[in-house]
């Protein structure tokens, strides 16, 4: 059964995903001659990079998702269906999903990517991802169930298993989670629970490498290092997890640390589709993909930023599976299938670095731009204007900006809310888009 | 088993619920010589009276809940724990919980209420009421998702039925939730939903006496009624809900409407609890309390607020359900058990009758106040003002003012989202504590 959209006169470009990638791409086909379809699993945008402080009671969930219909509403050629992709049948040029079919002329696949496990089952079972608005608000319940379970037990081993927060992945959202943790210690839990001695609250960030923020400079590293370990928590570097069963962390140094919530942020892999040929899935489950983003061995379907790899000289591996990547891929896209169309050459893709950052807490980021490194108040600054000015939508802005403000000058978190209870047994339905 | 709180030298006072009247009890009861204890299924309050902004996209949920454990941060002699009352066993002046049991020197029920079906099963499954975040946030989710669905079918009827949203009750709820829907399609859908011919969307609200806002002014009633009508809600009065199966609700009158979706407004009833004697329980399932809030037949034991009906010559059926009864209530109550404890005699209860008001939407409200009575944009503006000084939290109040101020200009609604799927398959869970 087929989607019931009428076909214009144009040729049709179907995105699959609304995240950075997908939406620049739509965005920068506005007014030309195609007509533009996107599908999402979700009615919205997801900010992904602010996802940790929905986590940990900073910012409400609202407030970072933007519905893709109003980013669109005024684009007369693009058209939007709430649809789960399942398979690409490339000679017939269909999308098949959970909705019917659809016809393409050219796809771009923009699924972006989900969290890792590096195949162990056991830890995809009993962790927490963070990687969507539903997963973050599931972070937040249970680490506040867990403070009020605490008070329910006369054992002080259970109470500080209640008590003991496990971050996996020392990349940047292992970082900004193990950081907001420690601000919620140090500053608001002392005076919600004051039955409790927060003092033995512990968080543990778990890194498997040598050091935090791998993919930044040394400086950045070692400072964010310092940072979290002011702030009290235990930085465990050249350290890997090797299993958790729901109660108890089995370190590879042979450690073990008994907790009841692990935050899994040590990987993602790409959110690939069945159909396209399995050869051209490379490393971190990407598609491999030309200059232009165009699948090896595909001449119209495309893959844009974090699960398409890009391999070149300069990034053996493919770029980074961050924002601007994505942004930038969507926006040569949208470029160059216009050019294609009119058979005009494309353009290759040139990665634009523009720097990275990570916060830690109040006053304290770091950020690399090119050779400029700086760290501490100013860059906690410079990270809350940029990430302010990338949110989606005037009003998310405006109540994000509300929030950073209130927090700042009164220590507090707003929205430690437990809107509904995480149940454990309520086993995680893995990715429905995934191979 | 028994909840591990010590025991204090002072009497404990045990409070059911942290709705308006709970928290007032609790707050004044701040630097007394008693033991509070306060436990609450949720770990927050819920301001009701903007649930139904929520559950339209208006507003953020996380704006109109605020964590129980911060409103009495500083509060030396209060314990709190996220628990549901099951069942008080007065002879031994305990309270079974799902934690535990509690003992206590004086109880306070202020368990509020929940929607009433008077018996109606088939409507109490396929209804959406809307007492809590969740629920609101269900209802949020199912309007959207008809709307994604009714671009996903051929036929007209089906696509109607989906844009056919039904209110029963034609109170204060009903009609701000009616009103809120017709801002949606006069203002937003149309734009989000190019595809649909968003003027084929209905809205019926209906109201088995002859007038809205039954308990308001007739001037308030026919002044709203008009403003509905104006922004094309199908006011239908003097009807009754007699069946709903999921696809068609019967009316009263022989007319039937095909929809997908009825919202439960039509009634409420106190959330009694067992172990009371069952004589007690009055008309709208509530407790029959004397003029200091006992119990009848129980020295030690409250009602305030919903659950409570004190039945005096000025008030036959006791006080209307609405805040300021509760809250006023839960302030004598406090005043009142300090004087018990100290063998003075205690205060009757003196209700102050603050006025009463809904909106309907931009520009249109119904406010009345003794015998001054207006409508239209200066009651709206007196709605909003009340309502944003109601509000618990300074944070909440300037979150909810920016929405308000955005929707103002913008004539925009902000979170139009499907953070989760509302599925009918999952039945409603039935309110845990009820009669």
């Amino acid at each position: 059964m087929s989607v019931d959209i009428p076909e214009t006169n144009f040729p049709r470009v179907v995105i699959i995903g609304g995240g950075f990638g997908g939406i620049q791409a739509a965005k920068k086909l506005n007014s030309k001659e195609v007509q533009v379809i996107m599908i999402d699993r979700h009615n919205y945008h997801t900010f992904q990079p602010l996802l940790y402080q929905v986590a940990t009671g900073g910012l409400e969930p609202d407030s970072i998702a933007h519905p893709l219909r109003k980013i669109f509403k005024n684009q007369k050629n693009f058209i939007f269906r709430v649809a789960e992709a399942q398979e690409v049948i490339a000679d017939k040029k269909v999308l098949v999903t959970n909705i019917g079919e659809i016809h393409y002329d050219y796809l771009v696949i923009a699924t972006g990517s989900s969290s890792n496990y590096f195949g162990m089952k056991d830890l995809e079972k009993h962790t927490m991802p963070m990687k969507t608005i539903p997963e973050a608000l599931d972070m937040r319940s249970l680490v506040l169930q867990n403070l009020e379970s605490a008070l329910l037990t006369d054992s002080i081993n259970e109470q500080e298993a209640y008590m003991n927060f496990v971050v996996v992945g020392g990349g940047p959202t292992g970082v900004e989670t193990a950081g907001a943790l420690a601000e919620l210690k140090n500053h608001v839990l002392p005076h919600d629970y004051p039955e409790l001695d927060i003092r033995r609250m512990q968080i543990n960030l778990i890194e498997g490498g040598d050091r935090l923020l791998g993919a930044m400079s040394v400086q950045a590293s070692e400072k964010s290092a310092d940072f979290l370990k002011s702030m009290g928590v235990n930085v465990r570097l050249n350290e890997r997890v090797l299993s958790f069963d729901g109660e108890r962390v089995q370190l590879g140094s042979g450690k073990g640390l008994e907790t009841k919530v692990v935050i899994w942020s040590a990987g993602v892999k790409g959110v690939t589709l069945p159909g396209i040929n399995k050869e051209v899935i490379v490393g971190g489950n990407r598609f491999k993909v030309n200059v232009f983003n165009q699948i090896e061995g595909y001449d119209n379907i495309f893959a844009i930023g974090d699960v398409a790899a890009m391999i070149t000289d300069e990034f053996p591996k493919g770029h980074p599976g961050v924002a601007p990547a994505a942004i930038q891929q969507g926006r040569l896209f949208a470029k160059n299938i216009i050019k294609k169309i009119n058979d005009i050459p494309m353009e290759p893709f040139k990665y634009f670095d523009k720097g990275s950052m990570a916060t830690v807490g109040r006053n304290r980021a770091v950020v690399d731009m090119g050779f400029i490194r700086f760290q501490g108040t100013f860059a906690w600054f410079v990270w809350m204007f940029v990430h302010l000015m990338t949110l989606v939508g005037f009003r998310n802005r405006v109540v994000v900006f509300v929030n950073w403000v209130w927090s700042y000058f009164s220590y507090d978190r707003g929205t430690r809310l437990i809107i509904r209870r995480f149940e454990k047994e309520n086993d995680k339905k893995l990715e429905q888009v995934e191979a």
